[in-house]
Protein backbone atom coordinates (compact mmCIF):
# COMPACT_ATOMS: atom_id res chain seq x y z
CA UNK A 1 0.00 0.00 0.00
CA UNK A 2 1.48 3.28 -0.88
CA UNK A 3 1.78 5.98 1.71
CA UNK A 4 -1.40 8.58 1.21
CA UNK A 5 -0.25 12.01 0.24
CA UNK A 6 -0.08 15.02 2.78
CA UNK A 7 -3.47 17.02 2.06
CA UNK A 8 -3.40 20.27 0.17
CA UNK A 9 -3.71 23.38 2.58
CA UNK A 10 -6.09 24.88 0.35
CA UNK A 11 -8.24 21.14 0.40
CA UNK A 12 -8.09 21.48 4.77
CA UNK A 13 -9.16 24.87 4.16
CA UNK A 14 -11.95 23.80 1.98
CA UNK A 15 -12.91 21.20 4.28
CA UNK A 16 -12.78 23.13 7.17
CA UNK A 17 -15.60 25.63 6.19
CA UNK A 18 -17.80 22.60 5.99
CA UNK A 19 -18.29 22.78 10.09
CA UNK A 20 -20.49 26.01 9.20
CA UNK A 21 -24.25 25.03 8.24
CA UNK A 22 -24.14 27.25 5.20
CA UNK A 23 -21.24 25.74 3.30
CA UNK A 24 -22.86 22.79 4.37
CA UNK A 25 -25.40 23.87 2.36
CA UNK A 26 -23.76 25.19 -0.88
CA UNK A 27 -20.91 22.60 -0.90
CA UNK A 28 -23.77 19.08 -0.11
CA UNK A 29 -20.95 18.20 1.57
CA UNK A 30 -20.53 17.25 5.11
CA UNK A 31 -17.87 15.66 7.47
CA UNK A 32 -18.22 12.40 9.30
CA UNK A 33 -15.55 11.56 12.44
CA UNK A 34 -14.33 8.29 13.72
CA UNK A 35 -13.74 4.18 12.72
CA UNK A 36 -17.60 3.45 12.47
CA UNK A 37 -19.31 5.98 11.25
CA UNK A 38 -16.97 6.08 8.27
CA UNK A 39 -16.69 2.23 7.74
CA UNK A 40 -20.60 2.71 7.53
CA UNK A 41 -20.42 5.67 4.94
CA UNK A 42 -18.28 3.27 2.76
CA UNK A 43 -20.34 0.21 2.93
CA UNK A 44 -23.35 2.67 2.01
CA UNK A 45 -24.69 4.09 -1.27
CA UNK A 46 -23.13 7.11 -0.15
CA UNK A 47 -20.54 8.46 -2.04
CA UNK A 48 -17.20 9.90 0.04
CA UNK A 49 -15.27 12.35 -1.78
CA UNK A 50 -12.20 11.87 0.81
CA UNK A 51 -10.80 10.33 3.67
CA UNK A 52 -8.37 12.22 6.12
CA UNK A 53 -6.27 9.72 8.59
CA UNK A 54 -3.30 10.82 10.82
CA UNK A 55 0.18 9.35 10.81
CA UNK A 56 -1.07 7.18 13.87
CA UNK A 57 -4.41 5.80 12.42
CA UNK A 58 -2.28 4.34 9.44
CA UNK A 59 -0.72 2.00 11.59
CA UNK A 60 -3.90 0.32 13.30
CA UNK A 61 -5.51 -2.55 12.61
CA UNK A 62 -8.42 -1.33 10.93
CA UNK A 63 -6.91 1.18 8.57
CA UNK A 64 -5.93 -1.49 5.42
CA UNK A 65 -9.48 -2.45 5.13
CA UNK A 66 -10.53 0.74 5.36
CA UNK A 67 -7.78 1.89 2.76
CA UNK A 68 -9.13 -1.02 0.60
CA UNK A 69 -12.68 -0.12 0.97
CA UNK A 70 -11.95 3.67 -0.27
CA UNK A 71 -9.48 2.56 -3.32
CA UNK A 72 -12.22 0.17 -4.66
CA UNK A 73 -15.00 3.22 -4.34
CA UNK A 74 -12.29 6.26 -5.46
CA UNK A 75 -12.28 8.25 -2.46
CA UNK A 76 -9.34 10.27 -2.01
CA UNK A 77 -7.17 9.02 0.28
CA UNK A 78 -5.27 11.83 2.32
CA UNK A 79 -2.62 12.37 5.76
CA UNK A 80 -3.10 15.21 8.28
CA UNK A 81 -2.04 15.95 11.24
CA UNK A 82 -3.97 15.27 14.40
CA UNK A 83 -4.10 19.01 15.01
CA UNK A 84 -5.16 19.13 10.93
CA UNK A 85 -7.96 16.88 11.64
CA UNK A 86 -9.00 18.27 15.05
CA UNK A 87 -10.00 21.85 13.36
CA UNK A 88 -12.70 19.89 10.70
CA UNK A 89 -14.64 18.52 13.56
CA UNK A 90 -16.56 20.39 16.97
CA UNK A 91 -15.03 17.31 18.87
CA UNK A 92 -11.74 18.14 20.82
CA UNK A 93 -9.73 14.52 20.91
CA UNK A 94 -8.95 13.58 17.18
CA UNK A 95 -10.41 10.29 16.66
CA UNK A 96 -7.31 9.69 13.78
CA UNK A 97 -9.71 9.56 10.88
CA UNK A 98 -12.33 12.26 9.33
CA UNK A 99 -14.60 11.39 6.10
CA UNK A 100 -15.58 13.85 3.75
CA UNK A 101 -19.19 12.26 2.16
CA UNK A 102 -21.78 14.59 -0.28
CA UNK A 103 -24.97 14.61 0.48
CA UNK A 104 -27.29 12.15 -1.33
CA UNK A 105 -30.99 13.26 -2.13
CA UNK A 106 -33.71 11.04 -2.53
CA UNK A 107 -37.10 11.95 -4.02
CA UNK A 108 -40.16 11.85 -2.07
CA UNK A 109 -42.27 11.04 -4.25
CA UNK A 110 -40.60 7.57 -4.63
CA UNK A 111 -40.89 6.84 -1.13
CA UNK A 112 -44.60 6.87 -1.43
CA UNK A 113 -44.42 4.70 -4.39
CA UNK A 114 -42.78 1.98 -3.84
CA UNK A 115 -44.27 -1.36 -4.63
CA UNK A 116 -44.56 -2.76 -1.28
CA UNK A 117 -47.88 -3.07 0.06
CA UNK A 118 -46.55 -2.01 3.53
CA UNK A 119 -44.94 0.91 4.25
CA UNK A 120 -44.20 2.82 7.28
CA UNK A 121 -43.19 6.17 7.25
CA UNK A 122 -41.90 8.53 10.33
CA UNK A 123 -42.47 12.18 9.71
CA UNK A 124 -40.39 14.61 11.68
CA UNK A 125 -41.99 18.57 12.07
CA UNK A 126 -39.75 20.75 13.67
CA UNK A 127 -37.82 18.72 15.94
CA UNK A 128 -35.08 20.62 16.65
CA UNK A 129 -32.43 18.57 19.38
CA UNK A 130 -29.44 17.63 17.56
CA UNK A 131 -29.85 14.48 19.84
CA UNK A 132 -33.23 13.90 19.36
CA UNK A 133 -32.90 13.91 15.68
CA UNK A 134 -29.73 11.67 15.86
CA UNK A 135 -31.68 9.09 18.68
CA UNK A 136 -35.16 9.18 16.03
CA UNK A 137 -32.75 7.71 12.86
CA UNK A 138 -31.20 5.26 15.06
CA UNK A 139 -34.14 3.91 16.58
CA UNK A 140 -36.23 4.50 12.87
CA UNK A 141 -33.41 2.04 11.40
CA UNK A 142 -33.49 -0.46 14.15
CA UNK A 143 -37.56 -0.86 14.05
CA UNK A 144 -37.05 -1.35 9.85
CA UNK A 145 -39.00 2.16 9.16
CA UNK A 146 -38.78 2.40 5.25
CA UNK A 147 -37.80 6.25 5.22
CA UNK A 148 -37.86 9.17 7.30
CA UNK A 149 -38.97 12.40 6.05
CA UNK A 150 -37.99 15.83 7.81
CA UNK A 151 -39.91 19.40 7.92
CA UNK A 152 -38.20 22.52 6.48
CA UNK A 153 -37.69 23.57 10.37
CA UNK A 154 -36.30 20.34 11.77
CA UNK A 155 -32.65 20.25 13.03
CA UNK A 156 -29.59 19.84 10.06
CA UNK A 157 -29.72 16.45 9.37
CA UNK A 158 -25.63 16.84 8.30
CA UNK A 159 -25.00 19.02 11.83
CA UNK A 160 -21.77 17.01 14.22
CA UNK A 161 -24.18 15.94 16.41
CA UNK A 162 -26.76 14.84 14.73
CA UNK A 163 -24.51 12.40 12.82
CA UNK A 164 -23.25 11.02 15.42
CA UNK A 165 -26.07 10.47 17.28
CA UNK A 166 -27.19 8.24 14.43
CA UNK A 167 -24.48 6.31 14.81
CA UNK A 168 -24.29 5.39 11.35
CA UNK A 169 -27.95 4.72 10.64
CA UNK A 170 -28.57 8.05 8.39
CA UNK A 171 -26.71 5.48 5.88
CA UNK A 172 -29.23 2.75 6.00
CA UNK A 173 -32.74 4.24 4.82
CA UNK A 174 -33.80 6.83 3.02
CA UNK A 175 -34.24 10.19 4.34
CA UNK A 176 -35.57 13.05 3.06
CA UNK A 177 -34.55 16.40 4.05
CA UNK A 178 -36.12 20.01 4.14
CA UNK A 179 -39.49 18.92 2.76
CA UNK A 180 -42.49 20.67 2.60
CA UNK A 181 -44.63 18.68 5.07
CA UNK A 182 -47.83 19.79 4.66
CA UNK A 183 -47.63 19.06 0.67
CA UNK A 184 -45.85 15.92 1.01
CA UNK A 185 -48.63 14.55 3.55
CA UNK A 186 -51.08 15.51 1.04
CA UNK A 187 -49.53 12.92 -1.75
CA UNK A 188 -49.11 10.38 1.01
CA UNK A 189 -52.91 10.26 1.71
CA UNK A 190 -53.31 10.51 -2.25
CA UNK A 191 -51.23 6.84 -2.50
CA UNK A 192 -53.15 5.56 0.42
CA UNK A 193 -51.20 5.98 3.27
CA UNK A 194 -53.14 6.94 6.81
CA UNK A 195 -51.45 9.70 8.26
CA UNK A 196 -51.07 9.02 12.16
CA UNK A 197 -50.35 12.21 14.28
CA UNK A 198 -48.31 11.40 16.97
CA UNK A 199 -49.75 14.11 19.69
CA UNK A 200 -50.53 13.93 23.79
CA UNK A 201 -54.26 12.75 24.59
CA UNK A 202 -54.03 11.06 20.94
CA UNK A 203 -55.67 7.39 21.18
CA UNK A 204 -53.79 5.08 23.05
CA UNK A 205 -51.32 3.24 20.44
CA UNK A 206 -52.42 -0.14 22.16
CA UNK A 207 -55.63 -0.12 21.55
CA UNK A 208 -56.10 1.69 18.26
CA UNK A 209 -58.06 -0.33 15.75
CA UNK A 210 -56.45 -1.84 12.84
CA UNK A 211 -52.89 -1.18 12.10
CA UNK A 212 -52.81 0.53 8.69
CA UNK A 213 -51.16 -1.40 5.79
CA UNK A 214 -49.33 1.86 4.79
CA UNK A 215 -49.28 5.17 7.49
CA UNK A 216 -46.97 8.01 8.15
CA UNK A 217 -46.78 8.78 11.62
CA UNK A 218 -46.14 12.50 12.27
CA UNK A 219 -44.05 13.70 15.48
CA UNK A 220 -43.96 17.43 16.66
CA UNK A 221 -41.72 19.32 17.72
CA UNK A 222 -39.94 19.12 21.67
CA UNK A 223 -41.75 22.24 23.19
CA UNK A 224 -44.59 23.03 20.64
CA UNK A 225 -45.88 19.84 19.03
CA UNK A 226 -47.25 19.49 15.55
CA UNK A 227 -48.58 22.42 13.42
CA UNK A 228 -52.04 22.75 13.28
CA UNK A 229 -51.85 23.49 9.02
CA UNK A 230 -49.82 19.33 9.78
CA UNK A 231 -52.41 18.44 12.12
CA UNK A 232 -55.21 18.91 10.26
CA UNK A 233 -54.03 16.69 7.57
CA UNK A 234 -53.87 13.57 10.18
CA UNK A 235 -56.91 10.71 9.80
CA UNK A 236 -56.37 9.89 13.79
CA UNK A 237 -53.98 11.14 16.66
CA UNK A 238 -52.24 8.53 18.60
CA UNK A 239 -50.76 8.57 21.78
CA UNK A 240 -48.55 6.55 23.90
CA UNK A 241 -50.63 5.94 27.33
CA UNK A 242 -49.42 7.12 30.54
CA UNK A 243 -49.81 5.12 33.86
CA UNK A 244 -47.58 7.57 36.22
CA UNK A 245 -47.26 10.85 36.76
CA UNK A 246 -44.75 12.45 33.95
CA UNK A 247 -46.66 15.53 31.91
CA UNK A 248 -45.21 14.32 28.50
CA UNK A 249 -41.94 11.60 27.13
CA UNK A 250 -38.87 12.97 25.32
CA UNK A 251 -39.50 12.79 21.34
CA UNK A 252 -37.04 10.12 20.91
CA UNK A 253 -38.72 7.87 23.11
CA UNK A 254 -41.93 8.64 22.33
CA UNK A 255 -40.95 7.49 18.93
CA UNK A 256 -39.45 4.62 20.32
CA UNK A 257 -42.71 3.62 21.89
CA UNK A 258 -44.94 4.01 19.13
CA UNK A 259 -42.81 1.55 17.35
CA UNK A 260 -42.58 -0.77 19.55
CA UNK A 261 -46.27 -0.79 20.04
CA UNK A 262 -46.68 -0.63 16.17
CA UNK A 263 -44.52 -3.98 15.60
CA UNK A 264 -46.07 -5.85 18.22
CA UNK A 265 -49.34 -5.39 16.86
CA UNK A 266 -48.49 -5.66 13.23
CA UNK A 267 -44.77 -7.73 13.09
CA UNK B 1 -47.23 39.18 51.05
CA UNK B 2 -43.23 40.79 52.59
CA UNK B 3 -40.34 41.31 50.19
CA UNK B 4 -38.16 38.44 50.74
CA UNK B 5 -34.84 39.23 52.43
CA UNK B 6 -31.33 38.88 50.38
CA UNK B 7 -29.73 36.08 50.32
CA UNK B 8 -26.13 36.37 52.86
CA UNK B 9 -23.12 36.01 51.43
CA UNK B 10 -22.23 33.17 53.57
CA UNK B 11 -25.35 31.48 52.01
CA UNK B 12 -24.49 31.93 49.04
CA UNK B 13 -20.76 30.55 48.90
CA UNK B 14 -22.44 27.63 50.57
CA UNK B 15 -24.91 27.13 48.00
CA UNK B 16 -22.38 27.75 45.23
CA UNK B 17 -20.46 24.70 46.06
CA UNK B 18 -22.83 22.77 45.33
CA UNK B 19 -22.17 23.12 41.67
CA UNK B 20 -19.46 20.22 42.45
CA UNK B 21 -20.49 16.46 43.35
CA UNK B 22 -18.14 16.39 46.21
CA UNK B 23 -19.93 19.16 48.47
CA UNK B 24 -23.19 18.10 47.04
CA UNK B 25 -22.29 14.33 48.88
CA UNK B 26 -21.44 16.14 52.02
CA UNK B 27 -24.41 18.38 52.21
CA UNK B 28 -26.46 16.09 50.74
CA UNK B 29 -28.11 18.59 48.82
CA UNK B 30 -28.69 19.34 45.19
CA UNK B 31 -29.78 22.79 43.16
CA UNK B 32 -32.75 22.78 40.88
CA UNK B 33 -33.51 25.37 38.61
CA UNK B 34 -36.63 26.82 36.74
CA UNK B 35 -40.46 27.39 38.06
CA UNK B 36 -41.52 24.10 36.50
CA UNK B 37 -38.60 21.84 39.02
CA UNK B 38 -39.25 24.38 41.60
CA UNK B 39 -42.76 23.47 41.44
CA UNK B 40 -42.70 19.87 41.43
CA UNK B 41 -39.93 19.83 44.31
CA UNK B 42 -42.65 21.61 46.26
CA UNK B 43 -45.62 19.83 45.30
CA UNK B 44 -43.47 16.01 46.13
CA UNK B 45 -42.34 15.18 49.99
CA UNK B 46 -38.99 15.94 48.98
CA UNK B 47 -37.44 18.60 51.69
CA UNK B 48 -36.58 21.90 50.01
CA UNK B 49 -34.47 24.09 52.03
CA UNK B 50 -34.58 27.64 50.20
CA UNK B 51 -35.50 29.45 47.13
CA UNK B 52 -33.92 31.84 45.38
CA UNK B 53 -35.14 34.17 43.08
CA UNK B 54 -34.75 37.36 41.45
CA UNK B 55 -36.03 41.02 41.65
CA UNK B 56 -37.38 40.72 38.42
CA UNK B 57 -39.04 36.99 39.17
CA UNK B 58 -40.97 38.58 42.34
CA UNK B 59 -43.34 40.46 39.91
CA UNK B 60 -44.22 37.20 37.60
CA UNK B 61 -47.41 35.56 38.13
CA UNK B 62 -46.25 32.31 39.14
CA UNK B 63 -44.51 33.83 42.15
CA UNK B 64 -47.29 34.62 44.82
CA UNK B 65 -48.39 30.96 44.14
CA UNK B 66 -45.05 29.55 44.41
CA UNK B 67 -43.98 31.77 47.40
CA UNK B 68 -47.20 30.96 49.51
CA UNK B 69 -46.40 26.97 48.72
CA UNK B 70 -43.03 27.42 50.57
CA UNK B 71 -44.29 29.76 53.31
CA UNK B 72 -46.22 26.86 54.11
CA UNK B 73 -43.45 24.28 53.73
CA UNK B 74 -41.18 26.69 55.67
CA UNK B 75 -38.82 27.34 53.16
CA UNK B 76 -36.34 29.87 53.31
CA UNK B 77 -37.33 32.37 50.50
CA UNK B 78 -34.15 34.88 49.64
CA UNK B 79 -33.67 37.34 47.10
CA UNK B 80 -30.27 37.34 44.76
CA UNK B 81 -29.39 38.91 41.63
CA UNK B 82 -29.69 37.37 38.68
CA UNK B 83 -25.56 37.03 38.33
CA UNK B 84 -25.48 35.23 41.68
CA UNK B 85 -27.96 32.70 40.91
CA UNK B 86 -26.10 32.08 38.13
CA UNK B 87 -23.06 31.47 39.69
CA UNK B 88 -25.28 28.29 41.53
CA UNK B 89 -26.17 26.43 38.12
CA UNK B 90 -24.54 25.57 35.54
CA UNK B 91 -26.77 27.27 32.79
CA UNK B 92 -25.87 30.43 31.42
CA UNK B 93 -28.98 32.59 31.49
CA UNK B 94 -30.83 32.90 34.91
CA UNK B 95 -34.20 31.84 34.47
CA UNK B 96 -34.66 33.74 37.71
CA UNK B 97 -35.12 31.06 40.35
CA UNK B 98 -33.09 28.42 41.93
CA UNK B 99 -33.96 25.58 44.95
CA UNK B 100 -31.91 23.65 47.00
CA UNK B 101 -33.70 20.85 48.13
CA UNK B 102 -32.13 17.86 50.38
CA UNK B 103 -31.47 14.41 49.00
CA UNK B 104 -34.20 12.35 49.96
CA UNK B 105 -33.32 8.45 50.58
CA UNK B 106 -35.34 5.40 50.02
CA UNK B 107 -34.57 2.19 51.74
CA UNK B 108 -34.32 -0.28 49.03
CA UNK B 109 -35.86 -3.14 51.42
CA UNK B 110 -39.30 -1.15 51.24
CA UNK B 111 -39.52 -1.77 48.01
CA UNK B 112 -39.21 -5.69 47.55
CA UNK B 113 -42.10 -5.66 50.25
CA UNK B 114 -44.53 -3.39 48.87
CA UNK B 115 -48.13 -5.05 49.58
CA UNK B 116 -49.05 -4.77 46.17
CA UNK B 117 -48.68 -8.47 44.20
CA UNK B 118 -47.44 -6.60 41.26
CA UNK B 119 -44.76 -4.62 40.82
CA UNK B 120 -42.13 -3.41 38.93
CA UNK B 121 -38.66 -2.23 39.28
CA UNK B 122 -36.27 -0.95 36.54
CA UNK B 123 -32.34 -1.37 38.01
CA UNK B 124 -29.46 0.94 36.06
CA UNK B 125 -26.36 -0.90 36.05
CA UNK B 126 -23.50 2.05 34.98
CA UNK B 127 -25.49 4.44 33.35
CA UNK B 128 -22.91 6.82 32.48
CA UNK B 129 -24.35 9.59 30.57
CA UNK B 130 -26.63 12.06 32.08
CA UNK B 131 -29.34 12.40 29.65
CA UNK B 132 -29.93 9.27 29.39
CA UNK B 133 -30.77 8.91 32.89
CA UNK B 134 -32.57 11.90 33.23
CA UNK B 135 -34.66 10.57 30.10
CA UNK B 136 -35.29 7.06 31.91
CA UNK B 137 -36.57 8.49 34.98
CA UNK B 138 -38.80 9.99 32.82
CA UNK B 139 -39.88 7.75 31.39
CA UNK B 140 -39.80 5.08 34.16
CA UNK B 141 -42.43 7.22 35.90
CA UNK B 142 -44.23 7.81 32.24
CA UNK B 143 -45.04 3.97 32.65
CA UNK B 144 -45.69 3.92 35.77
CA UNK B 145 -42.79 1.76 37.20
CA UNK B 146 -43.20 1.28 40.91
CA UNK B 147 -39.29 2.63 41.53
CA UNK B 148 -36.07 2.68 39.81
CA UNK B 149 -32.36 1.65 41.63
CA UNK B 150 -29.13 2.96 40.37
CA UNK B 151 -25.61 1.09 40.82
CA UNK B 152 -23.03 2.76 42.37
CA UNK B 153 -21.16 3.64 39.47
CA UNK B 154 -24.30 4.99 37.44
CA UNK B 155 -24.13 8.82 36.61
CA UNK B 156 -25.28 11.02 40.26
CA UNK B 157 -29.00 11.70 39.75
CA UNK B 158 -27.88 15.46 41.50
CA UNK B 159 -26.33 16.13 38.41
CA UNK B 160 -27.42 19.46 37.17
CA UNK B 161 -27.79 17.66 33.86
CA UNK B 162 -29.63 14.89 34.88
CA UNK B 163 -31.57 16.70 37.08
CA UNK B 164 -33.01 18.54 33.57
CA UNK B 165 -33.57 15.83 31.69
CA UNK B 166 -35.96 14.19 34.01
CA UNK B 167 -38.37 17.01 33.76
CA UNK B 168 -39.15 16.62 37.33
CA UNK B 169 -40.38 13.06 37.19
CA UNK B 170 -37.09 12.23 40.06
CA UNK B 171 -39.59 13.85 42.35
CA UNK B 172 -42.63 11.23 41.54
CA UNK B 173 -41.28 7.90 42.62
CA UNK B 174 -39.08 5.94 44.71
CA UNK B 175 -34.83 6.26 43.15
CA UNK B 176 -32.69 4.45 45.14
CA UNK B 177 -29.16 5.45 44.54
CA UNK B 178 -25.18 4.03 45.11
CA UNK B 179 -26.78 0.98 45.35
CA UNK B 180 -24.78 -2.48 45.26
CA UNK B 181 -26.68 -4.32 42.41
CA UNK B 182 -25.71 -7.55 43.15
CA UNK B 183 -27.11 -7.55 47.03
CA UNK B 184 -29.95 -5.75 45.79
CA UNK B 185 -30.58 -8.23 42.83
CA UNK B 186 -30.68 -11.17 45.06
CA UNK B 187 -32.44 -9.67 48.03
CA UNK B 188 -34.76 -9.05 45.37
CA UNK B 189 -34.99 -12.77 43.85
CA UNK B 190 -35.84 -13.99 47.47
CA UNK B 191 -38.49 -11.50 48.08
CA UNK B 192 -39.92 -13.27 44.65
CA UNK B 193 -38.85 -11.03 41.72
CA UNK B 194 -38.22 -12.39 38.41
CA UNK B 195 -35.17 -10.44 37.20
CA UNK B 196 -34.88 -9.80 33.32
CA UNK B 197 -31.91 -8.22 31.91
CA UNK B 198 -32.24 -6.45 28.79
CA UNK B 199 -29.23 -7.72 26.78
CA UNK B 200 -28.83 -7.46 23.07
CA UNK B 201 -29.35 -11.25 21.87
CA UNK B 202 -31.71 -11.74 24.67
CA UNK B 203 -35.30 -13.42 24.04
CA UNK B 204 -38.07 -10.76 22.34
CA UNK B 205 -40.35 -8.76 24.50
CA UNK B 206 -42.16 -9.38 21.89
CA UNK B 207 -42.88 -13.22 22.35
CA UNK B 208 -41.24 -13.65 25.59
CA UNK B 209 -43.70 -15.71 27.66
CA UNK B 210 -45.62 -14.92 30.67
CA UNK B 211 -44.79 -11.34 32.25
CA UNK B 212 -43.94 -11.69 36.14
CA UNK B 213 -45.59 -9.99 38.27
CA UNK B 214 -43.23 -8.89 39.97
CA UNK B 215 -40.05 -8.39 37.80
CA UNK B 216 -36.44 -6.13 38.19
CA UNK B 217 -35.65 -5.37 34.53
CA UNK B 218 -32.09 -3.95 34.44
CA UNK B 219 -30.46 -1.81 31.65
CA UNK B 220 -26.50 -1.78 31.34
CA UNK B 221 -24.03 0.84 30.54
CA UNK B 222 -23.92 2.39 27.22
CA UNK B 223 -20.83 0.64 25.92
CA UNK B 224 -20.46 -2.23 27.79
CA UNK B 225 -23.92 -3.06 28.38
CA UNK B 226 -24.47 -5.43 31.80
CA UNK B 227 -21.55 -6.73 34.58
CA UNK B 228 -21.11 -10.18 34.07
CA UNK B 229 -21.82 -10.54 37.73
CA UNK B 230 -25.42 -8.69 37.80
CA UNK B 231 -26.06 -10.56 34.13
CA UNK B 232 -25.39 -13.85 36.05
CA UNK B 233 -28.20 -13.19 38.12
CA UNK B 234 -31.02 -12.85 35.83
CA UNK B 235 -33.70 -15.50 34.92
CA UNK B 236 -34.15 -14.38 31.85
CA UNK B 237 -32.68 -12.24 28.71
CA UNK B 238 -34.73 -9.86 27.13
CA UNK B 239 -34.01 -7.70 24.26
CA UNK B 240 -36.29 -5.62 21.65
CA UNK B 241 -36.39 -7.18 19.00
CA UNK B 242 -34.26 -5.77 15.57
CA UNK B 243 -36.12 -5.50 12.29
CA UNK B 244 -33.88 -3.05 10.60
CA UNK B 245 -30.13 -2.65 10.12
CA UNK B 246 -29.02 -0.40 13.21
CA UNK B 247 -26.59 -1.90 15.48
CA UNK B 248 -27.89 -1.10 18.75
CA UNK B 249 -30.29 1.07 20.19
CA UNK B 250 -29.58 4.52 22.73
CA UNK B 251 -30.41 2.55 26.39
CA UNK B 252 -33.33 4.85 27.04
CA UNK B 253 -34.71 4.38 23.91
CA UNK B 254 -34.50 0.46 24.71
CA UNK B 255 -36.21 0.92 28.29
CA UNK B 256 -38.75 3.02 26.74
CA UNK B 257 -39.82 0.06 23.97
CA UNK B 258 -39.42 -2.40 27.26
CA UNK B 259 -41.91 -0.87 28.82
CA UNK B 260 -44.15 -0.18 26.23
CA UNK B 261 -43.61 -3.81 25.61
CA UNK B 262 -44.65 -5.02 29.14
CA UNK B 263 -47.51 -2.76 29.36
CA UNK B 264 -48.96 -3.65 25.98
CA UNK B 265 -48.41 -7.27 27.28
CA UNK B 266 -49.90 -6.73 30.63
CA UNK B 267 -51.81 -3.63 30.89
Amino acid sequence: MTHPRRIPKSKLVEYKKLLQKKYRRVQRQFVIEGVHLVEEALASDWDCEALLVSENFLTKNVFPAIADRAAARHVMLYEASDRELETLTDTVTSQGIVGIVNEKSYDAGNLLNLPSRRSLIIALDDIADPGNLGAIVRTCDWFGTDALVLSEDTVELYNPKVIRATMGSMFHMPIVTAIDLEGFLASAKRCGFTILAAVPGGESVLDFGPIPDRAVVVFGNEAHGIHENVLRLASATIAIPRFGKAESLNVAVSAAAVLTALRLRRP
